[in-house]
């Protein structure tokens, strides 16, 4: 549904991977922002779950739906990419003609795990946004939401401490679009981290993220110092 | 100097690329919080000039000294490396007999610039960091304070805004050293980020800064949240 207002341009979401956690939280978010969201998954009935659990938390104001992946992009102007690095490529080269035309945010996160903890795996691209921008040459990629907990998604939403989405893309309509999308997630518009390139650095710090949460017992997120004069 | 007092672990800390602007920020604010401080540099001339310009900021109640690399380190038991990345390597090999024994700090950030703006050079080993400790075997390699902005640091020490230090590295009793000696720059101990290995992604993280940076017209920093509870 979304409200409309004058402050917020209202998209349609697809979320791909939206059974996930991530996805589910995002999702969450988005459409308590006042968007419409359609859950995508492999299967549509679990996509119609997830979309009935987040329908619980959302009360009447808003309406997920779910449906299998083409579904929830054709509807879509906007599609989050929310799936595992494993089979990242193979499923965007399914999905690319479907793809054609969107807006497409990837929160890929491509991480291993050792005995020392979390690493950053190599990507030949460089960075999942950048194969996603490789395989889908008619979409617009934008990358972003790496580093927020999908646990504390799903919680009462509290601005208090301020996160920020970093959001890095080539082109500046996109990245506007996902800059103002952000603020459903943060409560301050994203800040504009520049070029898709800058994901090389932006996914792999997650695995910081991971490293200091283990050490700390925490969920913690990153926020943007010197900006204090954004909204 | 220093203060002495029970709060504070007294360190000697020599700064090699003392007269670069990390190098005296840093040593500025070191030397603030009661440590004591030598500038080293190839020419020693331009580290004694360095080091009475700090004193001049510093008043009575701190001394930076300045000397060359070789007697700055062997005056310390911590030494910090801000010294830019080219060039990193055959410093560390000619310095190596007198950093053996050592804490040895890297902020070193390896970076390059292009028409798009900057970003993370390749190093073989992964990081400078970790470059650092392959070649001093004999020292103890932490690597932090890559993201504070040279310039703030010798302004008004101001910490209304938190900016926080992230330390890694694979010796918990140097680490713990740079946690604590962190508290000098931003006002609260450093996080503790992982395993040397981290410094992957965090020195190309002053990338993304440095975009931010210019987008922005601003000196960007990074926060943890989620730590609310540290001091």
């Amino acid at each position: 549904m979304g409200s409309g207002g004058a402050l917020v341009d209202v998209h349609t979401i697809g979320v791909i991977g939206g059974t996930g956690p991530q996805g589910r939280g995002l999702a969450y978010r988005f459409a308590l922002g006042g968007h419409d969201v359609i859950l995508g998954s492999r299967s549509r009935t679990r996509a119609t779950e997830a979309a009935d659990d987040l329908n619980g938390l959302l009360g009447a104001s808003a309406v997920v739906r779910g449906g299998g992946n083409r579904e929830a992009i054709e509807a879509s102007d906007v599609v989050l990419l929310a799936v595992p690095y494993d089979g990242h490529r193979e499923l965007l080269e399914e999905l690319r003609p479907a793809l054609a035309g969107k807006v497409v945010i990837s929160c890929v996160n491509p991480l291993g795990f050792d005995r020392a903890g979390p690493y950053g795996l190599a990507v030949p691209e460089g960075s999942a946004a950048e194969q996603a921008a490789a395989v889908l040459p008619d979409s617009t990629v934008v990358a972003a939401f790496h580093h927020v907990a999908a646990a504390t998604l799903l919680k009462t939403v509290d601005h208090d401490e301020h996160e920020d989405v970093l959001v890095c893309g080539d082109d500046a309509g996109a990245k506007e679009i996902v800059i103002k999308l952000a603020s459903t997630v943060s409560g301050r518009p994203g800040v504009d981290a520049g070029p898709l390139r800058m994901a090389r650095y932006l996914e792999p710090l997650t695995a910081v993220l991971i490293a200091v949460n283990k050490r700390y017992k925490t969920r913690s997120g990153i926020a943007v110092t010197g900006l204090r004069e954004r909204g």
